[in-house]
């Protein structure tokens, strides 16, 4: 199977659970991995930001990743998170990751002050990265202020010059102009795929320009698996049903940062919903609202039945 | 009818056309104003961040201003954007708001390092206003780096203390818990009414938090009025519908800064879809994409019908 | 006498005097106006940052950059700001500049959502702005938010594809590597001259660098420009005796926006030391410290003497 | 000796010598403390913003800390930086902190995302701070986008109801008029001390207004204990001499980030320079002005001689 084949689809990203006193909760997390299997995701994309990695201590990331290798015991291809502050520390996690067994690695440029950094300074970055992994790497092309917005030009030099730099995730705005600026700037296919972010809210329109994938948070894997294959089937007039029905959970996430948790939480995949950063911000009237969001969804989730 | 009553519903915000050159389309202005008009609107908002109201010389402030006025002919409530870098300047377009009336007036706080300004200042900013309008003042609440990310209690302060201010756009995040801590917080009712912004895009949670109306954009106001028709006659089985049918245009403007005129300008509206600060960013796929989305809702259009 | 020989040296910026109640005091500020040539300055530069002008409506701006050029009565070489947030508005500043009768003109890339801006729309700014003047024009490359950190090579491109665009202030940090750069890539003298800004904080190093003059607030004109004409006598040990003594100052000023006014009301040359957005912060300890300084600094004062 | 009296004077910051190859060069180090001690410097403070602590990895900090416990041997107390993207990794460093027998702990509020953080996000994570140390802890207050604005109420809070929190580093804008509102907002002294920070920039007017101390990077320590021993001995004419003295370096290094490393580097103190984002900016007439600089600040230096 060839790398292009193995890297498409939706590579769907676990949350990291906590517990109420703010420790990792490793059962949940085991139980998170084997929903995203069962959902039908075609990879798995850990820890970046929609799992609170920049939230974590460096040892609670080396321990998250190898309990997720170890989960998904080669079912899905498995994707690392890698990103660091400085070369150095996103070496070691590169480095990790092909010790125990990844089959590539994603990362911003560095993501704290991340506008400070030189063009320079991001290659010797992505230098070190694909070195130390020796695997194949995404760039994550993500918005400020943890992101860094890297135009298509410099991302396909990224490409060209550096081995196992191959990937792209493509989330900045317009990120639609982007993925096909990607394309059309790369003849020769130094850059095997684009895939999408954003949670999907613009899957129709990428995959119109040709991407290969999209990463989006865990909560509903099971109805982005389903959006995504009637689009690989050619049925963009279903793709188009499922994206409208899941407008108005996409709506909602806008509004409340941990609504992933949250919903896996009341999915019953989770013990607990808490963020590190404290508790998602919930009402009455919001939690009764998610919960008929969740049940119209229902007749799209395979999860469970 | 009480100001309760005038100041409901789905307050429409024109866009400013522009010819090619850059200079004011008054044409294009008026017929825009006779859209809006047309499409059922409850009032108008105008000039604000829709209409690319910080691009204007202080002199089109004032024509454009005086134009609607005229074209509007007191067919429905006008609320004119004031908003300043300082309390003189916002006190200036206040005045003449008034001279010219206005039904109301709507400013963020002032937009220009808009983090800086100290709570007094931005007290006596409003209260420069009031005095200078005479006429009910919406606090706009919109997020960083152009708008200021007021707390509730600031709010409820300003509508206490300073005569005239009652309304309030809210758009910051969480707009929705914003929105209700306002209404709880005043059980007085200082606050005469809580208009939600950001495209609409929460409408419906906004609505069942009690919500007086929303600004919009413009380019689809018929859509937005049947959508906040539907909630006012209490069908939100209807609402649904037209809220998930919106959905990917609200998805692509998210993407495409300048749609609002995109799509007045092919609705027939407008003879010219630049804004100010140059085109839109714009493709084959993403124009037919466009396209279709607007195939797509004209069901919903009840313009030109 | 040549346009470089003109261009060069202390060019001071008047602050803007406000009366206590906001509005504009006209007496202070021709007595300002005189204040400044009677220092020594080389030029004046009105208004720009440290003249508060994004405060000012565009009448004030029409209004006082006549007053200030008919009270300079062609004593000074006058550059007048018409940075604005979109072309079409920085270039009506423009035409007013030329039309009254400046001997050149300066503006930022627009200061509102600077970071936004694409090359080509600032390519389009500066573009009308020189149309607009047809005078020389000065790139002010000042830092976020207001400012946009432009690179030595796109100012150069300016400088050669735009007529009149011939003079830079230089004020992102590094400023003085990003002077030399300036000066290295254009050995055949597109730009004619690079100013220094930051109240003159890299005074020396600028002038090592080849600079041709440096934009201070204007409260110590007197001695900036003894500072200057040490350094144009061959005289850095006096020039670093100079800066030496001003650096309390410098400090002073780091802390508190609103210094510039302050140091004018107390040494008597306008009326109240108001900035628009309110009082500087000031109590006891700080007011004393003030008075010391200045006091310090009398020695090195020739105005009034 | 009571806490004030330990907790007193110029607590000067190690930085963090790498090797060209951005690994930890440990030998250098251990000089650098010793330099520090030679210096007459009052205390330590590491890892922290100006010891580049946000590049290092969480093992490369415990093993860093440790070294300087260990060099240090009791000489100075010392003051170990605990700052976390969130409470749970805060108090891993705080509680290795205790173990190895630093005499306190410094933090900034979580620094990745540092606006997004709610007041009881903030009181929670310096709770977990205090309870893992129980040593007294420093409050940082640092500018955005790495630091967090906290008020003076706010930072008393902290004091008055969390254990062990009892000093503040203040260095936010206007530092001055924070201090003082500091002191005056807690008589009953809850806050043991406030130092200064900004690398010693306001020193004389922080002394006026009762700081205990300034913590700045470490490449001129002896000087600035100079600087600090004349205030203490009364005599703010030499104070104010040594604080002219400094200022061109203080200008050169607010152009040039990375200016503390080079300063040791050519004192003989460190082997490498280099910063770990990459080589400080550097030309002739640079790396000239920068060896003036210092030899014109040889007489106040002590160390070595």
């Amino acid at each position: 199977m060839s790398l292009e084949d193995r890297f498409r689809g939706i590579f769907t990203i676990p949350s990291t659970p906590f517990r109420a006193d703010g420790e990792i909760d490793i059962p949940s997390f085991r139980r998170l991995v084997d929903f995203c299997v069962a959902c039908g995701a075609h990879g798995l994309v850990y820890p970046v930001n929609a799992s609170e990695f920049t939230l974590l201590s460096d040892e609670e990331r080396f321990m998250l990743s190898q309990a997720l290798v170890e989960q998904n015991s080669g079912r899905l291809p498995v994707i690392l998170g890698v990103a660091g502050v400085a070369a150095e520390t996103a070496a070691k996690f590169a480095r990790h990751a092909r010790q125990i067994g990844a089959d590539g690695v994603i990362a911003m440029p560095p993501y704290l002050r991340a506008g400070d950094f030189l063009a320079e300074e991001i290659f010797a970055y992505y230098l070190a990265i694909a070195e130390a992994a020796q695997l194949p790497v995404f760039i994550q092309n993500y918005m400020p202020p943890v992101g860094t917005n890297l135009s298509a030009e410099f991302i396909l030099r990224l490409c060209r010059e550096i081995e196992y730099v191959q990937y792209i995730k493509e989330e900045t705005v317009p990120s639609t102009f982007k993925l096909t600026a990607i394309r059309q700037g790369d003849p020769q296919g130094f850059c095997k795929g684009v895939f999408g972010g954003s949670g999907g809210r613009y899957l129709i329109e990428e995959y119109r320009r040709g991407s290969a994938g999209n990463m989006p948070g865990c909560h509903v894997t099971d109805v982005m698996v389903a959006f995504w294959n009637a689009l690989e089937a050619g049925d963009e007039r279903r793709a188009l049903y499922i994206y409208k029905e899941l407008a108005p959970l996409f709506f909602f996430e806008h509004q409340l940062s941990g609504s992933y948790k949250e919903v896996l939480f009341r999915r019953g995949v989770i013990d607990c919903p808490l963020k590190r950063q404290g508790a998602m911000p919930m009402d009455e009237i919001a939690s009764q609202y998610l919960d008929e969001i969740l049940r119209a969804l229902e007749p799209l989730m395979s999860w469970g039945k």
